[in-house]
């Protein structure tokens, strides 16, 4: 076993190998670390603050795989974070003539920061290309399922019925949630830039007459927001990630743990396209898309606690609360790429059992559309006389195994009434259709 | 002890009697229940679905000081909610004649939900007028101390100076960033109305054409939005609540931590304006108000992370997701409603000890522009000689207990410099000042 | 409304009403602080540190029922907790002479420590007589069904045969867990006595000689545990009592989420004794109870990690960590303390369907054996040809809907091979009935 | 960047290169998943169910330096688990012969949550032989300092005087609990053996005579605990580990946020043995060994909630529940097994300023012993006198900066008292001294 061992993802089948993962893992965060020091230094020639030549050079030397990132890793315990290493190493590779130009005037969290900014940024556009998969294959089901009828279900019984299109307009309605609030906190990803107590004086120091001049051109330079003040402990860009990617996780679960319930064995109406094996049981097809979904749904909410947690930072810079932010903060951008990629298979490839879900409407004996049928015989029988003779049927379609429709038409003061239509579960949908046409009206 | 004891916020000191404990109590929360029924019986009325007398009837009877909530609490246990010992209760007040139009094809989540966006709304007013107090408040301080120069601190340690104004300032924009986000969520507020399992089927049965227009009379007559779809299993504004209340504790959080810091005995620099006592100790001013914005700002996410885990609801409406967001919901209103009123109290009451800020700024033997001086120096002497010198005498600082200036001006190469300037804490804040004015453009 | 609004547990269906609920709410709350301060004074007495009438005094005049809690709620607020107010009404009810001696030498702390200990140790008592009630039934479950063959499930799809007393025998195994861990948190549940900072010095300077010796007398005349040291921040206690719980609600969870699966309308192989009704829907038959019970397990782990984040509590006494426990603890208390009950009720009146278990079995067209069969027929027929034979009839299986037993009994490879007993579900329980004998054996 | 970017560490200083990430990093987990494979076959052979030759073989190929652990990571995906590529690697890797009896009769998770078991056991024993180091280096800060005397503080605010050795005795009494806590888990940690739904008829099937046999061989060869029923949703081991490792985190933290309180600049109480530097500012000696455990302690609650939230698992093996366990389990063994590392770093190198802690005794003037004067006065003065008295010198003695002593030492009414001992907050630490003792009789 090496010194430094390395992770690669084995317990993560929910993340691993997805674009998230490659836009998160340690090198792609040494890259953006990287990346953040080169823009600050080019910042500053820009302004006249550096000599162009070691903006060339910082950003010629601002390539991660030049670097050994296990040992700035290693290093970066004595002081706490990994910049100061790197740091070091980078201002050795720009040499001596350069060197000087390397971090100038900049605390180690502006680097961390933006860098983690950055990440967020690489990391979150497969998130939003994927949740585009998902809303476009849900739409294509609501369409395809508008009128197809199923049991809706409330505390695990069924209820009355509804529609897959009406299902599949919800699941997506969420998804539309979780891009625009996604989109709303990747729009407003700010860099970072205080110096060491977040006014900018280093930056004076060394010349620059309005140091906030420095920061726009750092923020144009390294692709993000310029951010009205140094939060180094006003952690607001933070704490929308962690909301925006809870929810996320959460809307992507809804549908999962709706799939892995019509996915049961007994139920049926569902199947995911390709399930998984198993390693003892051949004939199995694992709802496996939809368990890594729901298994992501299941961790989000605490990582971004956790997150929400470090908003009260104190001081100019914490001591504590932002070196906490580091891994949860990743560790929710990778649970939510991969969950977003999983659940744009997961409904792209969803078989839908329409058949399967019209059989099991008639599994109550026709109750699930008991409460129709009160609404109904209330003003032929009268309220009490309804209700009396529904309770009393209802029993009876247990105990007989018979149909509830069959009971009625037997009934002497019904004879003359129609009951096809509100015996028939498939039309008494309500407004399902319409709600799925106004639903899919949104973008 | 009676069979059903009543909290009143024995432990609570944070939230008790507070503008939103009013809000959020079991009274109110009753009386929402009652504002949802007999909004959607005059909704119903409007349409032409229910006689005007019921709608009166119904909006005549729907007064929580009627009703025995402890009773209702207690008969809520048979079903899993309140809304059906409520319908029962409410349906006998109103008489045999309109008692069929109460609650007439809703579900009791409709009913529920309704009433938790009712209770939020009402619970979310007083927090917007305090954090709206805060804001000024923080703005009046950042104004006042744009110029008070104090030690920043990173890592609990003096790092280089910044101004009380900044500080102030940087609270204001996180008080501004959660009623930024507080407004949002509260003006998305919706109306629930789906019926048993979101179809509006039984609205159809009872006569409704397009039970969606009972859906936007509903809304109307309640006073919260009209949704696209029912959202009994799409939480959206639950878990909106949850990210935009878990960020405002934060936030003001924020705020506590650095009072409660600054508030030491041996810093001093700034005061409650009237501490809390001690049941032991007569001598102490304890910072009571930050202390429990603090408390409340240790608690909010935990919340928040139930919250957003019950996304993840399946079905039309869920076994157990639902259940679990009722008091978690209400803890966090309560929560903050308690935090906004304390943090409001907390910073317009705020004593400022500028000269004490002042004095602390020579603990580090003026260490504190060490930064300044490598800057400096470096030009003067050669990024060499400049590094070596400062170490030499940042070194000779501490045991000799002298301050940098002092042993510099001794520098037989520095006899030619002018170090008054560069030497002096308070005139190395950088941009502190022009950030704070920049930050007190923003409303 | 008013001013100061109680809450009788309106969204708490799952614990108002309870043992728990009543030996949490304010008004018990306020009787253990009261307990506390009279113990404390008897303590004195005892060691001659106050008079015998004073002891005699407080210990009368602390009756929870003469005082005005909601008042005392509300005035806790100007220090942040209620034992400043309660003290002040205590020391004027036992009047001039003996007032002197009431709260004599301690902190808020130790009388609020002491009554959450208090508290807890009332509140666990019914939650562990509702857990022996649960395992007993249990027990009688898995006797019962022994041999009661059902499919297991994995990944929400039939894998292999399994017995129901397998399943019974594990959830009481689980509730075992959960009383052993209650238990030993019971029993050593401490009183708190510290005094201002944790020294016991006020106490000598009352006179004693060695306080430590009233601090033993203290946990007796209180019936707490004796505390090594005050534990003001040292918050062991809280956080046992936070993970016993928190295990006892997933616990509980675990047989509330199978109940919830098992009793879908599709599955219907257990049902509630007395499922709770709907307000639309009149034939349905909620699983109630296991909804309340999986509602309080996603809920409490959130509540214990805010207790275990206050830890980290610095100081003497924190400003805030402490604060954050109050409610989040009695939370706890509560929600499992409901839970225990609903569990209880739920296995004692649970309704298993021996006959739709043994019919669902057949669901995979005997797939469910296939993992037997493999074994079965490799030394048959080969390795390589019993996998071939085996995917094929799978296949055919499903496509010809017939059994996997019939398929085989064609094969003319196999003529002379007495499949009867490999092909059969109920046969291929391994050793689910020798495991529930020796998890029975467990008490 | 490649396909699959390996982490090493570079957003975790708290815990890269301590051996608890050796403990759990890919390669050691891999090796664990290996083990449990060979340890099975083994456990098979010895019960002569397989050969010997099967075992040798097994257990010479099943060396984690000869797989692709990546590769395992990326097909782990199609199924939701790493121990189906894992077996027919390793299967291949056998060769024909012995390949069948590789995994024969298991389920994947009964080789993930050995593996699980077995990398908690290894990870866990640096995190005792750590929290002894700090037991240690505690109890001789408590005796080396029994008697020196610093500020007991109480909401931030000096209350009355203690001792460091208390205040390390305390700490110490934590580290004590969380060895106890992490002991008992370590101690019981079960293997775990299954089969498809935890029936173990695989093993049957394949000639166990009685299967449990077999799982007490399986324990023995991997050596863990034999269970007495498969737990593959019976989950308290994992819940039991969750619990110890949020108490370890969280008891250290306690530690961590008092040195980072006496640390800050204005208290300088205590200093940690070498600070961590800035990459702004060469003069700061930073806490980082605190800062960094105060960071674990912030992480590791919401990741043990998510554990006990996995407690409530549907089924025989869950569609989501287990998987979400896999990395917050791994995440909390490397964040304490970091966090035990820095602890006991930091309290063996602490510096601790006696001087600083008495010099800092008198910034109250002499208020910090208000209360035992008070308690002294009382009999003196009569208590209405003293009260009155202490007030008005309380006041005085803050506007004119002087001492209570002095202002007392004036007094008429007090010429002839002896204030030395009871104004001297050095002879007012109660019962710190034998707390201590006792405290440190606890092994």
């Amino acid at each position: 076993m090496r010194a430094v061992p390395s992770d690669t993802g084995l317990l993560a089948p929910g993340w691993a190998g997805s674009p998230a993962a490659a836009a998160t893992g340690d090198p792609a965060h040494l890259q953006a670390l990287l990346d953040a020091e080169a823009a600050l230094t080019r910042a500053q020639a820009a302004l006249g603050l550096a000599p162009a030549e070691a903006a060339t050079a910082v950003t010629g030397a601002a390539d991660a795989g030049r670097f050994d990132v296990a040992s700035i890793a290693l290093r970066a315990r004595a002081a706490g974070n990994p910049v100061i290493p790197l740091v070091a190493d980078l201002t050795e590779a720009v040499g001596a003539e350069c060197g000087p130009y390397v971090h100038r005037g900049a605390t180690s969290q502006d680097i961390m920061d933006t860098a983690a900014m950055l990440v967020a940024l690489r990391a979150l556009e497969p998130v939003l290309a994927d949740l585009g998969r998902a809303e476009r294959a849900l739409a294509r089901l609501a369409v395809a399922h508008r009128d197809t009828v199923l049991a809706g279900r409330t505390l695990t019984q069924h209820a009355v019925p509804t529609t897959f299109g009406l299902k599949a307009a919800g699941w997506r309605s969420l998804v539309l949630d979780a891009r625009e609030r996604i989109t709303a906190v990747r729009d407003a990803l700010p860099a970072q830039l205080g110096g060491a107590a977040g006014t900018l004086a280093a930056f004076e120091a060394y010349g620059a007459g309005d140091p906030r001049a420095l920061v726009a051109a750092f923020a144009r330079e390294v692709g993000l927001r310029e951010p009205a003040l140094p939060w180094h402990t006003l952690r607001t860009p933070v704490a929308d990630l962690a909301g925006a990617l809870a929810f996320t996780a959460g809307a992507l679960g809804k549908t999962a743990v709706d799939v892995l319930t019509l996915a049961r064995t007994e139920i049926g109406e569902v199947a995911e396209g390709s399930g998984g094996g198993s390693s003892a049981m051949p004939h199995k097809a694992n709802p496996v898309r939809a368990t890594l979904v729901a298994a992501a749904a299941r961790r989000a909410p605490q990582l971004a606690a956790t997150l929400y947690g470090t908003l009260a930072a104190e001081d100019e810079r914490p001591a504590g609360a932002w070196h906490a932010e580091w891994e949860p903060l990743r560790d929710l951008l990778r649970l939510v790429g991969g969950a977003a990629r999983d659940a744009a298979e997961l409904v792209e490839n969803l078989r839908v059992n329409a058949d399967t879900m019209r059989e099991h409407l008639s599994l109550t004996h026709g109750l699930i559309v008991s409460e129709r049928l009160s609404a109904f015989l209330a003003p032929v029988l009268g309220r009490a006389r309804a209700r009396a003779l529904l309770s009393e049927l209802a029993a009876r379609a247990h105990t007989e195994d018979r149909s509830l429709a069959e009971l009625l038409a037997e009934q002497p003061e019904l004879t003359d009434v129609d009951l096809s239509e509100v015996t028939d579960p498939a039309r008494y949908t309500g407004a399902a259709g319409p709600l799925t046409d106004r639903a899919l009206e949104r973008r």
